[in-house]
């Protein structure tokens, strides 16, 4: 049984955080630090995107299993740097390693903000000096981190779970998250979008790779807000082992707790997207094949059409029905059953292809489905019983102020 | 030597057009007839959706090599209708076939407008017989059939160009297009987004296929107003020789001019793109394939962080190389080059994948050449000869207006 808590990235046992202004933000917070009070062990995503950022190039690299702090700052992407951005990521990584006491391998480095612009090592050292001084567990402390990675972000992102290992072991797992424009994330384990921290107080062996690139992929890889990749997604996860249990590697329930997280946090990011006023939720059903539902429910998800048909109540649904043909996902249209839920109503969109109505009246029904802040679009394909889910929002006349405006 | 001249698709000898009021629209014209005196080899191109509609679904079924007419309506693209769907495009032909007395085989038929009605057969059979009685040639027929195509489509999209061949022959080539969202085409030689129209009185030989394609690929496929294709896509080339030369299947200077209209409607539908204030041209050059250069160039076009940074001319163009770095195209960061124009400005932004400045002012002339009606983003990828150019336009408040509101 998997109870959600209130809680953050310090609910898990040995965990502290802080986040601090440094001043690379002309007044938010914008410097955040992560501490396990012993090493962790490191299960990374990182962006599949070409252009890494420093901070990505640097932690593929060295491929740490073991970490006992990470550094965040945001207000600078440190993407586009050349040789000096690396020096930077490794200088951060460095004097975070300083203050703690620890091997600068030990220590991850993200950053997010603007790219193409050199990071002010003079205010990124002062705020991890002082990120240093002030961590601390508790609320407060995890939500000064959640705010201090965020860029255009509105909302924290941050939540916690509490689950009883089959060993009898009580394990919490808590988890933080930025990410509103530039997200399409398709984090491979070693090889991310938004930047998340997971924390737990399970033991976890390096064996648990396998099944958290399968969650990745289930859950922070089908959030998208507009299809762009960014250069330094980045997720990681500090299992600590300070629960004193034996490894969850296998629990059902400590794997349920895990993806439960991992999907709440997804979506909040999807809700939060850039100038987003409805979430819309993709659930593709009777697929072929997993990666067949993938593609339709990402392709949907992402169609600019559909997301601003869906801001306006428009009830557009060919537009769907487009977007799905062109996701390279296998389907026969005579198969295809299409619903539109929102709010209390389900109206059957297309039964076996066909549409079920013509009628204005009925056009307008599926606009009161539309005319609500969480949109689910259901496609059964019919052929098969794969399936997969995938989150984003609407397009929005605000994402388009927002992202004319960013850099000014 | 190709010449431009003032012109439309009954420029070239042998070809007469209509346009009407039919009824499926409130007021505006919507349907349209192109009818060639003699019968034209054929050459088209359709979407590559998997969910076509009606009349792409007729029109391949058929694949005449032969065609002397098309009708073409507006207002309603005859899309997931089912079986009804399919009677009504095929009635379309023979209602036109009967009017103009041919053979059904020899009508092609097109639709654009709205996804998942049925199409009233009342309303377009009068259409039908009043187009068939207005064919004419001229100025003022071509703008009528233009007109009639027309869905968000601000503008007339037409062209002509005259060139001398080889052997002495003079042919013309006139050229129609609409489309202004849902475009990303990719027009497969019988298996397109747009509706184009292109006319010529040079004989070709069903041979020429293969050239087709080609010029397809480079043009209307590299055209991008959202990444979204649509179910409806066709371009037909009509040639029926009335110019009375050889074939020009292989003439250099033919293939030059049918090269130049493509691209003149290929660039017209960017411009025209729902809301668009701007057109934005991607020059990718130095790939190892041409491949590699049409990925990259079709990514950047179709980004919303580019487009909507190019909207506000916000100088970000760390988004530009993000959208890269999604491509799939092969580079190194370290020999890439970019540059951005505007204008009589040509500013170096990455030079050798390195940030060419940092201060805000040299920020500031990048804003400046982005504040221009045609914005070209030059990446120069530094490891192979090949290369692509696409267009593209900016993301706007009014395109999220446009579509949050059509159906309305």
């Amino acid at each position: 049984m998997v109870e959600i808590i209130e809680g953050g990235v310090t609910t898990p046992q040995g965990f502290k955080a802080a986040g601090v202004h440094s001043g690379v933000k002309y007044r938010a917070l914008d410097l955040g630090m992560l501490y396990s009070e012993v090493p962790a062990t490191a299960f990374v995503g990182y962006t599949s995107n070409a252009v890494k950022s420093a901070p990505v190039q640097v932690m593929m690299r060295e491929n740490s299993q073991k970490l006992s702090a990470v550094v965040i700052n945001s207000g600078n992407a440190n993407a586009l740097t050349g040789r000096r951005g690396i020096e930077d990521a490794m200088a951060m990584k460095q004097a975070a390693a300083a203050e703690l006491n620890l091997d600068p391998r030990e220590v991850g480095v993200m950053s997010t903000g603007l790219i193409g612009r050199f990071m002010d090592m003079h205010k990124v050292r002062y705020g991890i000096s002082r990120a240093a001084k002030e961590l601390d567990e508790g609320r407060e402390a995890d939500g000064l981190l959640a705010e201090a990675i965020m860029t255009t972000d509105t909302l924290k992102k941050e939540c916690a779970v509490r689950v009883r290992l089959k060993d009898g072991t009580l394990v919490y797992i808590g988890a933080i998250s930025k990410g509103s424009g530039m997200i399409a994330p398709h984090l491979k384990v070693l090889h991310g979008t938004t930047l998340s921290l997971v924390t737990t107080d399970a033991a976890l062996s390096p064996r648990f790779k396998g099944a958290w690139q399968e969650i990745l992929d289930d859950t922070m890889n089908m959030v998208s807000v507009d299809g762009d990749q960014s250069t330094n997604d980045t997720c990681i996860m500090l299992a600590n082992g300070k629960a004193r249990g034996g490894f969850a590697d296998d629990d059902p329930a400590f794997r349920e707790a895990l993806e439960m997280v991992m999907a709440k946090i997804a979506k909040m990011i999807a809700i939060d997207g850039e100038g987003a006023t409805k979430l819309i939720e993709v659930q593709v059903t009777g697929a072929e094949t997993k990666e067949d539902a993938r593609l339709a429910a990402k392709k949907i998800i992402n169609s600019p059409l559909v997301k601003s048909a869906i801001f306006g109540s428009d009830p557009n649904y060919g537009r769907i029905m487009m977007a799905l043909g062109n996701s390279g996902c296998r389907f026969n249209l005579e198969d295809v059953h299409l619903t539109i839920k929102g709010g209390d109503m389900e109206v059957p969109i297309l039964d076996s292809g066909a549409p079920v109505f013509q009628e204005e009246r009925a056009v307008e029904v599926v606009r009161m489905a539309m005319d609500n802040k969480e949109v689910v679009i259901a496609v059964d394909l019919g052929i098969g019983s794969e399936s997969a889910t995938g989150w984003g929002c609407d397009l929005t006349y605000d994402y388009v102020r927002i992202n004319a405006e960013y850099a000014s």
